[in-house]
């Protein structure tokens, strides 16, 4: 099942199921108005969603052309976001961007931050850009959005607690981290809003990709109509997602909705590309001493989007175009 | 006007007007659904919510008696938690004990950390404790509830966009801190679910003790019926929460309902008592070489509150017992 939240001018959107080919949506709000009000109840929501997705499947009920420009993130405001950081190459060389070492426990305890989720942007928004010398980046990330999920579960309990996923696009100032992680308390002003889907899926709907929390799939980055990135999701998530939800809930409960991050998608081979400018500029520092690709400016577009086997979109694309503002 | 969220059974609870003198509450819920609901709609309902806040206090609505134990966190859940830590004598004392220093720009930007919010204590509710090794500790603080607040507020045009004012208890398990901290990413499994509220109140309630974005009055917290703490809210806070929201709206804007927390109430003087345990073991640490106060134990309890010049209480009081659990 694939779901979607319309743009109806509410500040929640308005439920939308969508056709597996991203070809068409229909109406669900009269199963419940907005995503969080069906991840609120789920396991009576569900059934009747699929239905309705069935209905969409066979040309049986109303529908109207799928348009992502009329879509918000599927959360357009959510009750949390939790990123990871579960691909350790990404770790590795951002922290050696900023002369920082990986934590000692690098593959031993996850890392994870808390970020804002009061206001995300629309998964074709710009991204505003009032100072370009904060260093904008784009980051390709995986979603998992949770139900209702309590204290204390184990990794090979986390399945169950994983109701839809999705992609972010989680928008950073590389340039305000260092200052800011000095202080002590994690990030804060260098992580501005962040852009979500366009659709979330349920797990089922990946198939043999879907395996033990992982998304065995490359993650194709866009960056001004290239093609920079096609990591494969995969195989170097170091944490899955299981072991993500172990973590987080070691010492608190989340409610339905929580957003969980996988990290900027990343592997060893350099071949595969970049989900994130950082990396692509250590990377040049390291083979030619210096940087020569700059961060995002006035104007950069950014696509982030997943393909099946069959090469079809699984969620959408993120496309999003960087505007100086004021 | 006085708000709070009375226990109905549902997620996020049900809006009530509490008497000035916290003796009655009355129905909103045909106003507005939720604080949340509220918040959304502010400029249209809050008309509509003093007037039945005035037909309460003048006993021209249907109402019932107040009861801390029946009311939720104002927000059960809300879409951010975002807590300053302004009082800079918690901050130098907290480093301290464990060998930190305190940040080079102690004086000149803010510290906030990023909170979970997706579920929140109610203020009577019970603190588990899974593990007495976590070294669980209270930590007192004043809460402004925003309405909707754009990037880029200047101090000196904060003060509309703070809507309520709270209270919270800022649950921490300080021996999680060292290590998730050496990790880079700030507090996330050190900091479990804490609990506000009883009681939300529009600025205008506090008259002269709300000045330039400080409350000027002492936060009162005992600790197993011994009254602990009695620090000055206002003459302390380096950072007021004028310059708290500038700070974070430096680089995104924030829904209606974010939470914004002042950081634990603390003052030089140690006569002042203490808003949490960490203070108290770092000053024993000074004068006696070793802590001699525990962090909080199974069946421990904590009351945090702030009375007005009259001695009569403004918020209610959050009163929690601690409670180990498996």
């Amino acid at each position: 099942m694939k779901l979607a939240t319309l743009d109806d001018g509410t500040r929640d959107g308005a439920l939308r199921v969508v056709r597996r080919d991203l070809s068409r949506i229909a109406d669900a709000t009269d199963i419940a108005p907005t995503l969080q009000a069906a991840l609120d109840a789920w396991d009576r929501v569900e059934p009747q969603l699929r239905a309705r997705a069935a209905a969409l499947e066979a040309g049986e009920v109303a529908s109207e052309p799928y348009d992502a420009t009329r879509l918000r993130s599927p959360l357009p405001r959510a009750y949390e976001w939790v990123d990871g950081s579960a691909y350790i190459s990404h770790v590795v060389l951002v922290r050696r961007a900023r002369n920082a070492e990986p934590p000692a426990t690098l593959k031993t305890d996850p890392l994870v931050y808390q970020g804002g989720s009061g206001v995300l942007l629309d998964p074709t928004a710009d991204i505003e850009l009032p100072d370009a010398g904060w260093g904008l980046d784009f980051e390709a990330e995986v979603v998992a959005i949770l139900g209702d999920t309590p204290r204390g579960v184990a990794a090979d309990a986390a399945a169950p607690h994983i109701k839809l996923l999705t992609l972010v696009n989680d928008v950073t100032l590389r340039n305000l981290i260092p200052p800011e992680l000095a202080k002590g308390f994690g990030f804060f002003t260098s992580k501005p809003a962040s852009a979500f889907g366009p659709v979330a899926v349920t797990p089922d709907e990946l198939g043999d990709a879907w395996q033990d929390g992982r998304l065995h799939l490359p993650m194709r980055v866009h960056h001004n109509g290239t093609l920079v990135g096609q990591a494969e999701a995969g195989p170097e998530m170091w944490f899955s997602f299981h072991d993500l939800l172990a973590h987080i809930t070691r010492t608190r409960g989340f409610t339905a909705g929580t957003l969980l991050g996988s990290g900027t998608v990343a592997n060893e081979d350099a071949s595969k590309g970049y989900s994130c400018i950082a990396e692509k500029r250590m990377r040049e520092i390291i083979a030619d001493g210096a940087p020569t690709t700059p961060f995002l400016q006035d104007g950069d577009t950014v696509r982030i989007e997943m393909l099946d086997a069959h090469g079809a979109s699984i969620f959408g694309a993120i496309t999003q175009r960087v505007r100086s503002v004021a």
